[in-house]
């Protein structure tokens, strides 16, 4: 195995808080163990275009309270052929990068897997993602900030819903995953959530009405997760099904993406930013480094972007008794 | 005239943040002269059902920092019919209110002074709107603390804005009036407002690409009123007449409603309500107090709701400066 | 063992944000179960002398987003007694009570296993303190929002020490705990993180200087736990060993145990309140409910409150890399 | 007189929040009018010692939102002397400066002046200083955004001082000026305030506490400025004077110089940046562009610094109403 002096990072998919904070301790670890630091811009569209410029300690000054990512993202069609990882690999060589590091979701991740395979390069991976759909680590970069976002927002709702006599349908992110939805319907003391993950036949809307909406209480919140329809599907619903009910729907939109990183999210892009210089120092590579029981692991990437992460019934639970 | 012993206060219309600020300063103040205050919930639909209590200091502790109104509010039909505001005084008479204290905006306003007109009651007026549309004063409760929120919102999107390279169009509450949407636009750094007052025959987004998008700029952010079709109106102009740009539309919703109010408010709120009280103890009725170059100022009520308020043209030429 | 049909539920010692959620919690869940609730204010004081009153699912509405704890708290000498403690047990037979429900620190737990051991009382304990020193449980109510309060004072305080060019030492609650000053340290960007875990003979300060303060950097923050001095005793010493630097002190105070929750202890106050029903369902007694990887887990208060929890070493080495 | 090409612009004495959204207004509208903007570092140490450089349109991207400034600022010992001031003259001639644009306080543009006086330098200043203490302007900026600092720390105190029962003595900033203690006093819903103006023989203590400190209340609050001893001051009086309460302090330091400027802060500076170089296009030099009744005004400097501003009676009576 070839000794590691060099190495590229890149941010890449939808941006999520702390990808800055992970991005600086990426980059000053591995200055700390004496390596060379290329920031690799617009994800995998800049190490195919050669968008890259070295790093150095000051490169990442200012940056842990910073939303977005320094290091701008980009989807990138190129980078899905044959042809545009093979341009992006010569970049790596040209510069003599002997590993990567992404951080991203999903979509990322697997781009980084095929680049690994194809071109034998040491990749690690690290979750960065609002979503927290990653397989094998309890939480990602971006998570808790998202969180606390949605939280705010349906606060400042529930100051108006409760002000007037109202039912709220609040549209939440997280793709196919309902733990933004969930849990933020807990935080925010909402009354219900409707999410992905709970697809049986049971009609989680006709559920809530039925379970006693506003029997002893004046307004309702209801997050709904952003797939099927969303938030205006249900109002819609609501409208012809029980208009005696004055609704109104929130689309809490792109702002869910930014803002300043929470401690959580800042102290856990810290700790898997040096871990991965670690990682690559002990030899690892095709991992996602994560976080599991408050201790870094290391999980393959393919298990990583595979496997469905459940949601905890408990959690379905604590909403349902809490909203009585 | 009749000395004032007893007096009713209520919200209505819209909720702003810094209406419990008010009620707090109306309550206190009201209380400080030795008068009764009774608090009259959801609004005029509260005066003619008899949804009234009476208030002691106590009742408004911890409630300066509050959002919404902690005394509700409604659109009230039966209001605005004779019969109505007949049953409204008559609750008046029962509780032996000698005046009336009213937050809220336009409407509200306007629908004090028939009662006013119709019943002889002295009304004083107190402007609780987050859309700065009334004549007179210089702010209204509300107003600055949705500007921040709405500030807040866009610093988020920008964030993700400039990680990816996008046109966001952001749309903005404000009715006909373009305050919030012009200062916020100032106060975000955001390239461009369009606004209901700038109704000249001038293409204002054919102006905006014109001045030269994203020339030296890789993300550009508009701020949008919600009147004419609002943001989405503007992105689908530009996605079949601009095909080049990535746009991306955010609606802020009644999130601009909420919040704990801002320093700005809660002052404001404060002296106005004490002031109301000041000024019912000087024989004052039908007046709007407002707030003008720092100092408390009356406004009849008739002008207050009839006249425009305009927006000043130095900050349309501040904003034009400052997104180049 | 005799079925529960009615509980006390109270807050004692310092405060802490997410109380109130817990507070809700408990309340929801009890009356969940058909149980009755009483609340208990100002903790074993209100148990003594009767401060008393049963609680409704509306009694806890509107109560999820607000910091400290309605329920109030007080230090208790009576309670300290075997007289008080007696007074206590009779003022829980007066009203039914089957057992209690304790949130709070290590005191309040320890309070809670003598009243358990001398009247056959069956208590559950939850951990709610800003200081996290509580063994097994991953973390405590209120200690998520401390950090980051702490993490946005220290960010405010870099925009003025970054304009000057300044060390400021900032001192940090967490009695004998360096976990709110380790994790803020690394939160905030800071270069230093002087805590009592540490206690080694090796000179923190001298170590930080040596290790090349103000190297590559204008300006330095070192947050300092409360213990031993605090953040004064540093500053003196380098104004009297290293005149050649500009020193400033702050010291955060009280300002760290208040605030709106964040999700996270919302969510984990939530949990904790539900399960410490489900827990006296079952027939646990005298058990702290904690969190530990994400899992509700059971901890025998006499541990919970005896052993120590330690600060996690990687923690030391991320701090220690990040501020090259 | 000279036409105008080339302008300089630096930041002096204490930060301020807004002081870079003021920056940025500056450099482009002077960029706008086809002007050269030269940046000088450290404020009248940076002119002496030729620490400059040329500002474009995207050196001041993504600023409007961030604390502090990005100038940094000093206290320049050498700009004291008649040698000092000629060296920064000289650092003018050699680029070519045609006027000196200052954002600072009272001591700031002092400074400005003596330069001015002494080599027949147009000079603008801007109001820059969280304290409010410039004559002729409304507000100053960073004023509102120290308010709303403030203000939220008083929340949090709130919070706790209302979980137990204590007075709290808050020491807020503010130099010889009262506006910060007196206005967030009344936003934060604080008890009293104690201020430098209220410098009559009236003991302001034994006041507060005469006119019944918890009476009805059971923790209060009283913001103290930072002069005269401040908190520490009367917390030690009331330990001594009236034992039966206790007594907390709280120096809230410099974090109420920080955080990323609120709304009103980030417009007026905006508005102020843009009318300096507009006085300056005009012919107007040695003025200090200032705020009056929502209007831009140009205050001669040699009385915007040597006049004081009064603080309005109404507000004194405002917070002693509602404090009942």
């Amino acid at each position: 195995m070839k000794e590691i002096k060099t190495i590229g990072v890149l941010t890449s998919g939808g941006d999520a808080p702390g990808m800055n904070a992970c991005i600086r301790a990426v980059t000053r670890a591995a200055i700390f163990q004496g390596w060379k630091v290329y920031a690799i811009y617009r994800g995998w569209e800049g190490l195919i275009n050669d968008d890259i410029r070295e790093f150095s300690t000051e490169s990442v000054s200012n940056t842990v309270q910073r939303g977005g990512t320094i290091l701008k993202t980009a989807r990138s069609k190129e980078f899905l052929t044959v042809e545009g990882r093979q341009k992006a690999y010569e970049n790596m060589v040209k510069y003599g990068m002997d590993a990567l590091v992404v951080i991203g979701g999903n979509g990322s991740l697997a781009g980084a897997m095929e680049l690994a395979k194809e071109h034998d390069v040491p990749v690690i991976g690290l979750p960065g993602t609002i979503d927290n759909d990653l397989y094998g680590t309890d939480s990602t970069i971006g998570y808790d900030t998202a969180l606390n976002t949605i939280m705010e927002c349906v606060d400042k709702i529930r100051d108006t819903a409760t002000s007037h006599d109202r039912i709220f349908f609040v549209e939440v992110m997280g793709r196919d995953a309902g733990f933004l939805t969930q849990n933020s319907a807990i935080a925010a003391g909402a009354e219900a959530a409707i999410i992905p993950e709970d697809n049986t036949d049971i009609d989680q809307l006709a559920n809530f009405i039925n379970r006693g909406i506003r029997k002893s209480k004046n307004s309702s919140i209801v997050l709904v997760s952003e797939k099927d329809g969303g938030a205006m599907h249900y109002a819609e619903r609501v409208r012809k099904e029980y208009p005696q009910f004055e609704v109104k729907v929130s689309i809490l939109g792109h702002l869910q993406r930014g803002g300043t990183p929470t401690a959580y999210d800042r102290i856990l892009a810290s700790r898997l930013g040096v871990a991965a210089i670690e990682a690559l120092q002990e030899g690892q590579r095709n991992i996602m480094v994560g976080i599991k029981d408050d201790q870094i692991v290391y999980v393959p990437i393919t298990r990583a972007i595979k496997l469905d992460k459940p949601i905890d019934k408990e959690l379905i639970n604590v909403l349902s008794i809490l909203s009585i």
